[in-house]
């Protein structure tokens, strides 16, 4: 038996919400450390990586590790139908083929329960092994979206180039190109705020944006982002959840493509 | 000749805005207790009863009983062209086959008049008796819009149930059930916040949420809403206008279908 | 060398905003008075035309005249990525085939830079001579948009037409008819919502409303609108940009066509 009792549901909303567009459907699995989910996206490029620890839940119970094969867009339309305020329940009997979320209104007034099928899902969890990045960024997260949104209209790529005195992001389209250079700062008011650099040597790597774009979506869920770069390794792109846990994202480089592609 | 003067005009705009998904074309009915309109929506499935009563309404001069042909779509539009604040006169000369809606701001400054050509329009008026209701529950309009729309996600109809205790929304569709339940609460700070459960006998039936949901149109109207069932009656639901009148929507329930349908 | 320092950004944004939907490519003409732009429509119906004078630019280095070809819509999407408080430069080599934008946040912690490539324009410069107008209204710029958004709903003309009393704006279609009338009125809080109207002789004029509405883009750089009219020379609907300048849409009046037009 499954029940894990979430006062601050609104943090499953924005969980769904962060990688239903890049997951269709995944396998929640959970153990007594905690709710966690790994999967590709559609096209096998990007990975997902979610961890909702045990103690983040007002009540966890897991009697043996479960593993749930979930439609994401179907979960997600369930939880809209939470309210922002209510205390989420994800409940499920042993051996049952459904899942139920339960909301509860602040006020106890209104109590809803949707149950939702669960489907079977071949997939292999990856071991992703601790690794030591060249160059580490933490910034406001809501510059990083806004940068993603920005150089996508103006080009498919960015490249992240990381020396100590700051991050650049460039990217190349028909119409021109932009650099955009964000300064190490660790000076401001609010610690959310600030971009810090940790650097062991310089690095330039180029990404898709249309995976960059598609991680964005987590960021309701934390001010402030960690992007993980090493020339070998995809890179890392880590939102924390609360107390609780994180979705991390993974997307490998690039290769830069020859000057001389046109040749034959 | 006809006419009236609303001061808070906005009340007719939300009017036009709550029935014009519904009904396409409709006579307006003017006589000396009030404006009213009473018109099946496109299908012949639902109902919609407009009441302003006579007093609510600044100026009313109706020297004798008129009826309007009025496509409903069009005279939103001209609606629309009208402040949030601004006053509307209706007016119309005998035999005329036009009717004229002035706007004033409320500084006179800016005063617009609107000049639409009437229809002829055959409709009948169906007489609606008072009638005893198993339950009547009566709740914050915007939780029951919430409900329904919710609802609609998941499934294409809604079965409400009454008990003492509560009331309860239920659906099923291809991705799984809800049931939405909310308590009788009346120990609220604001009344209209209250849920509020009169029953005689239990009740529960079944419409189609594409109707209920275009109800949910009228919310603007009112912070509460009045939802009256019989197991042999169409389910009233009642938005109050202000001091001066309603709107009512009248639906079927649904036969609930046999168990073995698939059958021959 | 091109170097023009404009601390109020968002202005310029505003301005691409403002004339992006009525022209695809035009030629910004600098010269030691200022940053400016003229060009018609692309159905060759609509003239506008810009300045920003060099005093409200911070620095204004332009060593000397020079016209550049833009796509004002690749131009939009770069300027879409300033901030709303960003410094904006715009950077121009001699001889060199591209203009770079550069936005610099208020903090100086983030800096970016846009380059665009410049296009070759055929255009001539039209004199636009000063002119004596029968009328020339000056209104809140947010009243004009409401109005000429409102009767487009109804019709696809206004007349404007003006008395010492006020300003009429009317249209007709196939719904019906609508006439909007602004009375003079100055003794308001704000001089920015005064309608002022400085009347030699009565006119009234038709116009497209499609370009009108296109010209109320303007609304956010300016509080306030003038209208200039004339039975014999295009209107003029102009709003200025703070400190340093204006824009101005020149549209000639349609003719109003015979009664009778339906006779061969």
């Amino acid at each position: 038996m499954l029940e894990l009792r979430l006062v601050q549901g609104s943090l499953l909303k924005k969980v769904l919400e962060a990688i239903k567009e890049l997951v269709n459907d995944a396998n929640f699995d959970c153990s007594s450390t905690g709710f966690s989910l790994q999967a590709m996206d559609s096209s096998h490029v990007a990975l997902v990586a979610l961890l909702l620890r045990s103690e983040g839940f007002e009540h966890y119970r897991c009697d043996r590790n479960i593993s749930m094969g979930i439609n994401l867009n179907n979960m997600a339309k369930m939880l809209k139908c939470a309210g922002n305020d209510d205390i989420i329940t994800i409940k499920a009997d042993d051996g049952s083929d459904t899942v139920t979320f339960m909301f509860e209104s602040p006020t106890q007034d209104k109590i809803a329960d949707f149950e939702m099928k669960l489907m079977d899902i071949d997939s292999e969890h990856l071991g992703i092994p601790e690794a030591e990045y060249h160059a580490i960024v933490k910034m406001p997260s809501a510059e990083f979206a806004r940068i993603c949104k920005d150089l996508a209209s103006i080009g498919d790529t960015v490249v992240i180039s990381v020396t100590k005195e700051g991050v650049k992001f460039s990217t190349k389209g028909d119409i021109g190109t932009a650099n955009i250079v964000l300064r190490q700062n660790t000076t401001v008011d609010k610690p959310e705020e600030a971009t810090v650099i940790e650097m062991n040597e310089p690095v330039s790597l180029t990404f898709a944006l249309r995976y960059m774009n598609s991680f964005t979506k987590a960021t309701p869920l934390s001010s402030s982002v960690t992007i993980s770069l090493s020339s070998d390794l995809p890179v890392v792109v880590e939102y924390k959840i609360a107390e609780m846990g994180y979705i991390r994202f993974y997307l490998a480089p690039k290769i830069e493509e020859d000057e001389d592609e046109t040749k034959p």
